[in-house]
C-alpha cells in the first residue's frame, strides 16, 4: 500500500524544494503517475528554531509545527517528515500532536552512520541543534562517538547557514575548506551534514564521500517508508 | 498584504519542485521568514492531460484538478497556480471550481512575449497543448503570430518530454539542437518552452536568450501576485 508523504517545509525554503527534488530523482518511476504523492507545506511563518532553543523569550515554533502536522494529515498525509534537523529538538511534541507517524531525520542519519561502520562522527549543525544534543544522543545510541566543532569553526558553520544559504548567497569552496580541515583535525572518520542548509552547500560544492547528508538520508527513508523503491 | 500560494503539482513532479525552487531563488528575502508561504500538492494521482485531450475515453483529469483547488484553499491558499501548460486546457473548469483565483500560466507567457516585442513565436509543447490551441489563442490575442513545430519535430518534442524528462533521463544537447534548428528555420523570433518538462531541459542545457520559459514566467508572476518582490 503506497503512502502519501506530508512535508513540513519552510525551514528553510530552499532545503524544502531540494528534498522535494531529491525524493523525485531518487524514486524508481518512469511516468508522473508512478511517483510519490507528496504534500509540502512550505510554511515560512514557523519561527526560527535555534533562536528559541537558545532564548525561550523568542517566538516558540512548537505550536506552529504541531498545527502543521494536523493540517497535512487533514489533506491526506499518511506519514510526515520535516527537513530541518534543529526542529527535531521538538520531535516528541510534534509526534504527540500529529495524527500520523513522523519520520525522525536524526535517528535515520545516525543509523546510516552506523551502517557505514563509522566510529567517530563530526556534527555540523546549528547552535540550536548542537545545544539540544539531539545528534550527540542519537549517535551515542548507536555506539558512535559524536564530535562537535570547536567554537571558532562553529561560528563559521552558523555564518554559512544564516549569512549565506538562508540569505540566498553562494558559499565558496575555500570558506568550506576551513570547516572541513577543522573537523578532519579532530580525527572524524565521517562528518554529518546535520542542517539542511548544509545539504544545499553539498549540492553546490559536491562535497566528498566522507560526508553523510541528512537531507539525502531523509529523502531515501521517506521513499522506502511510503512503499516506493529507490532509483539506482 | 502577503498571500499564500497554492501549487497544484505532480504534473510533472520534477517541474513541481523546480518551480518551488525558482520561487524561492527569485524572491527578495534574506531569512526563512521573509520568503513566501507556499503549499504544494504534488498530486501524482492526476491523470495524464494530453492522453485525455487526444482521447476522451482515457481517465479525465478535470475532477481531480478541481478537487485539488478546493483542497489547497482549505489549508490556506489565497491564490493557486498549476505549473503544467497542458492542464490550462481546463483552466475555466478549474477556476469555476476553485474557491480562490488562479494564475494563468499561458496568458502570462504570451504577455511576456509581447513585452519582449516578439512578432512570430514558436510553441514547443505537448500534443495535448498544441491540439487544444491554448497557446495559439493566447499569442494571437496579444498580436503575435503563433508557430507550431512540423510533425516530425513535434514527435521529437514529445519524446523529450515523455521518454526523457518524465522518465528521469537526461536530454543531450544534440537531441535538442534538431528541435531548435527546425524552429529557427520557421523564422521564429522567440520560442516558448510551453511545457514544464522543457523547463527542466532549459535548466540542464542552459538554452539561449531566444527562449521564453513558461515555468520561470509563472514563478515570477506568482511572486509578484503574492505581494513579494523579485530578487534582482
Amino acid at each position: 500500500m503506497k503512502k502519501t508523504l506530508g512535508i513540513i517545509g519552510g525551514v528553510g525554503p530552499l532545503a524544502t524544494m531540494f528534498i522535494g527534488e531529491m525524493i523525485v530523482r531518487r524514486t524508481k518511476a518512469s511516468a508522473d503517475q508512478e511517483h510519490m504523492h507528496t504534500i509540502i507545506d512550505n510554511d515560512t511563518t514557523i519561527p526560527d528554531r535555534t533562536a528559541y532553543i537558545l532564548d525561550h523569550s523568542k517566538p516558540n515554533p512548537v505550536p506552529v509545527l504541531q498545527r502543521d502536522t494536523v493540517k497535512l494529515a487533514s489533506v491526506g498525509a499518511d506519514l510526515i517528515c520535516i527537513p530541518c534537523n534543529t526542529a527535531h529538538t521538538f520531535y516528541d511534541e510534534m509526534q504527540e500532536a500529529s495524527p500520523v507517524p513522523m519520520l525522525h531525520m536524526i535517528r535515520e542519519t545516525a543509523k546510516r552512520a552506523a551502517n557505514l561502520g563509522a566510529k567517530r562522527v563530526g556534527i555540523l549543525a546549528t547552535d540550536g541543534t548542537i545545544a539540544s544534543k539531539v545528534y550527540q544522543c542519537a549517535l551515542e545510541e548507536v555506539g558512535i562517538v559524536p564530535v562537535v566543532a570547536d567554537a571558532q569553526t562553529q561560528k563559521l558553520v552558523m555564518s554559512v547557514i544564516y549569512e549565506y544559504v538562508k540569505a540566498g548567497k553562494d558559499v565558496m569552496r575555500e570558506q568550506w575548506q576551513q570547516i572541513e580541515d577543522a573537523m578532519v583535525a579532530q580525527n572524524c572518520d565521517r562528518i554529518v551534514l546535520g542542517c539542511t542548509e548544509l545539504s544545499i552547500v553539498n549540492k553546490e560544492l559536491k562535497l566528498g564521500e566522507q560526508y553523510i547528508d541528512s537531507l539525502i538520508v531523509l529523502a531515501e527513508a521517506a521513499i522506502l517508508a511510503c512503499g516506493y523503491e529507490l532509483n539506482n
